[in-house]
């Protein structure tokens, strides 16, 4: 007895049969005695029909009309899903975002909820009925219809979670959890029963993307306890909460990938205060994504500075990067692309020495050279050749026993 | 100089190409110095298609569901409409009805518009804004998204002209205007340059449908100018405005015809208080339309009821008259199916007797045999054999010398 925010995706909604498929698993929760909040996202391809309209119509869309084209794919999933509830016999409102109380920052296509006005969803609870919420958008203060950018949808079950106090708030996805390793490379790799909000981010941005980083941010700032399962069978899936001590026992929680990875280092430049700062500055404002960061300053008096970026802006990147190398007077400019990240994830780490020359010298055993170090507290990540990446991910995850961990 | 509203409706917005056809008419008609607000309807099929989803879920769909679902249709043909505004350079803002401050009540799926609050409206006005505002949608005072019915995005621009004081409201149609009989079956049927309200009512109950009823009773109460225009042409179109005394030589304004028309006769009915009303309240109760109804009390004690509705709902219709039959002990029920219905609508003649008498006699002359009468103040209708319907037009037509009036 107690609420439950469940989230389904666009896939879990894509036909007629799905949408019933989803208000039968709705109406079980319900029947087991619990208030139920459902967050859904567009149906399948929905929304990509109509970024495929808008662009038979201008290539520059503005982005105000974007979010008030894209806001009706969540629409349309919301009532029909609600018309499958009350088929059943089971009372239901769907509501919008803006009904929802969902309110947001006014940048839109990727606006931030800043507040959920709660009192439409609590007196719907209240009246015992079955809430279905657009996920994926918001209104501003003005009134104006926003959306949370793709992916939105995690966060906004997360934030109505926060909101009405729920008990937990369930991701439905197509895999039934978070794995010690991407299962297609790792056959043996092992469901976790619970991560961390901390394990779980940098396990998010690294590629094991079954929840959105925004997302567990947001559950982690107001201690939502999220549980990760499938929607296609009723496995327990992993629950995302505070870590709590038991869990430092465990020093690696799993072995992350990112397979599109590019390196640019700029070598020589002097080492004046300052520099770091207009690169990267000059990197965002060319709406470049920097992954990971490295200064090294071998020589005293000038710094190396290597970063990375997905490889579809390498090349944009390179270009920004040739203008400071001119200003700043840098020797020179390296690139590579067709490398990977592989990361260990764990909590326990941070108190464990150790971990990360066991990790190196698992490398170095296999042949395995590595680019790029950069450390967290509790991640350690490394750049090889992407050739080399799927049997890193293996050695790692044979090395740090994950495998039989959960067996 | 002044505040035009137009209406498109969904053919006109059929696809992307027709409507970049679309944008460029508005920025035409803002580029002659006009501040421009658009209502548009959902894009050519997108609401069958929305209602086949949903058909695809529930028989029963809860009407409030059913409006949260069908109120995306108009909201993806504002945004797509705004960009292709955008694209050439112009400012515009597209509204939902319910940011547009058109507020209903509470009868889902057939709301009637209770008061719009102009102030947003007002504000994109004066900024130089093109407004593009969903058609047939509202929200309740609760904040509850209702549509008016099918064709309600007319009655949106009638009601949104008069919350702005516009001085016209163009409704766009494939037709380019009223004419004095359907040119299908009278080609020398002719434009008429100006209509008053009544006799677009008239007109417009009787099948001559490019502007709906429900439109032209708000543009009558609230004294809107309504132009009704081809969105294919730059042509005239017609003026629906008060009728100024010089119409009044105008004796008639139109033929119109209804060629789907039952007649059902109670006859024999005691000449008892209330039966025609527990009559015509069955008839209601069960959903049926009722047009034309004759009563006529032949014998002095006894009356005789005639009306007729569509031949759809004719079977119906006498299943209902049957129990009253009964319950009134009245002698019999008659009934016949395909009749049809021709109708003189002018505002001159309620001042010019003999008008109806020289339609008679034109029938009459072509040997065509009037089944029942029915006259208003403004129209005479006579329900005719329906093989004799298109004759019957013609005939009228001619006798009132409307084919040449205009020419």
């Amino acid at each position: 007895m107690g609420i439950i925010v469940q989230k389904y995706g666009g896939t879990s909604v894509g036909s007629p049969e799905r949408i019933i498929n989803v208000a039968e698993r709705i109406i079980a929760t319900k029947n087991k005695g619990n208030s139920v909040i459902t967050v859904v996202s567009a149906m399948g391809d929905s929304t990509d029909e109509l970024l495929d309209l808008a662009a038979q119509i201008t290539r520059n869309p503005s982005s105000r009309e974007m979010d008030m084209l894209l806001a009706t794919g969540e629409q349309v999933s919301i009532s029909l899903l609600s018309m499958a509830i009350k088929e059943k016999g089971y009372e239901v409102v769907s509501l919008t975002g803006a009904q929802a109380g969902i309110y947001t920052d006014t940048v839109h296509k990727k606006a931030k909820i800043t507040r959920i006005d709660n009192t439409r969803l609590k007196r719907e609870i209240e009246a015992g009925k079955i809430v279905i919420v657009a996920g994926f958008q918001g209104k501003t203060e003005g009134g104006e219809i926003t959306t949370l950018g793709r992916g939105g949808s995690d966060t906004t079950a997360v934030a109505v979670a926060a909101a009405v106090k729920a008990d937990v708030c369930e991701i439905y996805t197509d895999v039934d959890g978070v794995y010690t390793a991407d299962p297609r490379i790792v056959p043996n790799a092992s469901k976790l029963d619970f991560v961390s909000y901390d394990e779980m981010l940098e396990l998010a941005s690294l590629g094991a993307l079954v929840l959105q980083t925004r997302a567990v941010e947001y559950a982690k700032q107001h201690k939502v306890r999220v549980a990760v399962k499938s929607s296609f069978n009723n496995n327990e899936g992993t629950i995302v909460e505070e870590g709590s001590a038991m869990e430092r026992v465990r020093l690696v929680s799993g072995v992350a990938h990112d397979l599109n990875v590019a390196k640019i280092t700029i070598y020589g430049v002097p080492d004046v205060p300052g520099i770091a700062g207009s690169l990267f500055r000059a990197l965002a404002d060319n709406n470049i994504n920097v992954d990971m960061i490295v200064q090294s300053n071998p020589r005293g008096t000038i710094n190396d500075i290597s970063f990375t970026v997905s490889q579809e802006e390498q090349k944009k990147a390179v270009q920004v990067v040739e203008k400071i190398k001119e200003e700043v007077n840098a020797e020179g400019i390296n690139t590579r692309d067709k490398l990977a990240k592989i990361s260990i994830v764990g909590a326990g780490m941070q108190s464990n020495p150790g971990v990360a020359a066991t990790m190196f010298e698992a490398l170095a055993n296999a042949g395995i050279n590595i680019e790029l170090i950069s450390t967290s507290e509790i991640k350690v990540s490394c750049i090889v050749d992407a050739a080399n990446a799927k049997d890193a991910v293996k050695i790692i995850h044979d090395k740090f026993k994950l495998g039989d961990k959960n067996k």
